[in-house]
């Protein structure tokens, strides 16, 4: 039996932001359903991912991925629920994870769609279980490949990125220092995270704080951040450092952004600095979705959200996120 | 029987260079000659190494070695003959290499010299079989790990390290692109070190020209020079690529050098960027030179040197060296 969906509400982008995305160039409109296809699944949107590397497919600058065009649905990994299926994987009921967009429905075939179990928590699929936990994982073990003992230093420790970076870190032995803006952040990398030291970059003298967290320098920097916060970490990275480039979202808003990094540093200090992207690990997510889920329940790791109603507050929800107004995982509930 | 050995000339810092050297930022002085003591050797200098990182050793920044204080004798690697040996391993009449500086005559403790063995010419211990062939070989095949038929570019291919790094690529079975500025050089890469494609920096448009010469991209980038030529290389290298950072010579002499480099870029094309100093595969040495050895005695690897003649004309070389104006390895003979 057919599904008779009237309408469909999404949000697209009105106009290419310049500098900080404002709320304006988004649009929410509504268009007739749409419908499931052969092979096809509809699905009905629960919760929609915020993340940082959206900003970069709203920009016409080069990247790793096809920017968005005027008028197109803002894209996001999105978890729902079966709809109507002609693919035989799914069933109505079914809880998926996809590229769904910011929409409250969309419709996609049955192989682009990840089944996600009964008895988790199903947004967990697009955070600690999802994205961010796969690229904090891979980031850490696989480029940064830290060793017992090293000091390793995360920026942007309070999102949902770094902060399983920095657990993971813990969880190999390493100690930890966290990066990040305000008050509530810093209960959050102490408490929540278990960070052996947090860093606030908006009180103080960043070096100086970085100095007195990492008496022994720092042997891995997990960046997310870039700029003026990865300058200070820099300056006191060891002999045989690993920099992992994992985001730079002090960048991402920048108009016209200037180069921050010398390369002959890297001489300096006989150090590696790598750019991934977790797409590329996706043949060893098996390998890592089991452990972060053991993690998970066995307290290893913890995880915030924070959780915006309505599709209708996407757009502001993502602006925050670029702010630094969330704590730990930015998601929206529709 | 002690030899007597009157005076000795020395090339000292007179002042610490205020962005490009100038020749009054050194002192040729006379004193009286050094002799051996216990467990030392005396050595006459024939052939001084002039090389670019001699400039980071000038400054008062953060470096990897120690910097020169004003007086001192200007730190470089030099083959001599041993005069008078206190130490069983060395006699008179051996060739040796070693940190004796720019001056006629050196005192070392035997155990840090390197007997250069009779039957090749001793000057090649300063180069392509000494510090510059090493840092081709572990930049490139440690560092850079080139698999054949990748696009290897090499900045400041005309030089000491960039020309071997180039054909130890094109022996790998890479297809090799040199960047040099000058006519000259472009006949050196074309015709003596056989790159398939060569490029002039200071004619035409860079970032066309490396379009045209690595029209599938650029896989591997050794890059001696930083600034506007590893901008242009960047801009075409592949993903997964590995840059070397080898030297960037560039900078050395900008008083206020500003970053050149977004490191978000590594996160478009997860690519490795890597430092690395030669001095940290000392270990290694015994695997490398060998090889070297082979390769230039079976014509693999060829190699020029522009010689000055005259430990008072040192400081012109260097100068000279730093703008350029070598081909091949820059050595002062006395």
């Amino acid at each position: 039996m057919a599904v008779q969906v009237e309408t469909n509400r999404r949000v697209t982008m009105a106009s290419r932001p310049e500098g900080f995305p404002q709320e304006s160039d988004f649009t929410l409109e509504e268009v007739e359903a749409p419908s499931a296809g052969p092979g096809e699944v509809l699905v009905r949107t629960h919760w929609l991912s915020v993340d940082p590397y959206q900003r970069g497919r709203m920009s016409s600058a080069r990247s790793y991925a096809k920017g968005l065009e005027l008028g197109d649905v803002i894209t996001a990994q999105a978890v729902g629920e079966v709809i109507e299926s002609n693919d035989s994987r799914y069933e109505p009921g079914d809880f998926v994870l996809g590229q769904l967009g910011w929409q409250d429905y969309a419709v996609a075939r049955g192989g682009v769609l990840r089944k996600i179990p009964p008895g988790i928590e199903p947004q967990l699929a697009l955070h600690v279980l999802g994205a961010t936990g796969l690229t904090a994982y891979f980031g850490l073990l696989d480029v940064a490949q830290p060793v017992p003992g090293d000091t390793v230093v995360v920026s942007g420790a309070g999102g949902a990125v770094g902060s399983v970076a920095g657990q993971i870190a813990r969880i190999m032995g390493c100690r930890t220092v966290g990066i990040a803006g305000g008050a509530d952040k810093q209960e959050d990398l102490r408490d929540l995270y278990r960070f052996d030291e947090a860093i606030d970059y908006k009180t103080g003298d960043l070096r100086s704080a970085v100095k007195a967290a990492c008496p022994d320098g720092v042997d891995v920097y997990f960046d997310n951040c870039g700029g003026e916060i990865s300058a200070a970490v820099h300056s006191r990275v060891n002999i045989g450092a690993r920099i992992a480039i994992c985001g730079q979202v002090s960048q991402y808003n920048v108009e016209r952004p200037q180069p921050t990094f010398h390369p002959g540093f890297l001489i300096v200090v006989r150090a590696r600095m790598q750019g991934f992207l977790v797409s590329d690990y996706a043949p060893r997510f098996v390998e890592a979705i089991p452990r972060l889920a053991r993690w998970v329940m066995n307290g290893d790791i913890r995880y915030r959200e924070t959780v915006t109603e309505g599709l209708e507050n996407a757009p502001r929800a993502f602006i925050g996120m670029l702010n630094g107004e969330n704590r730990g995982k930015a998601l929206v509930k529709l």
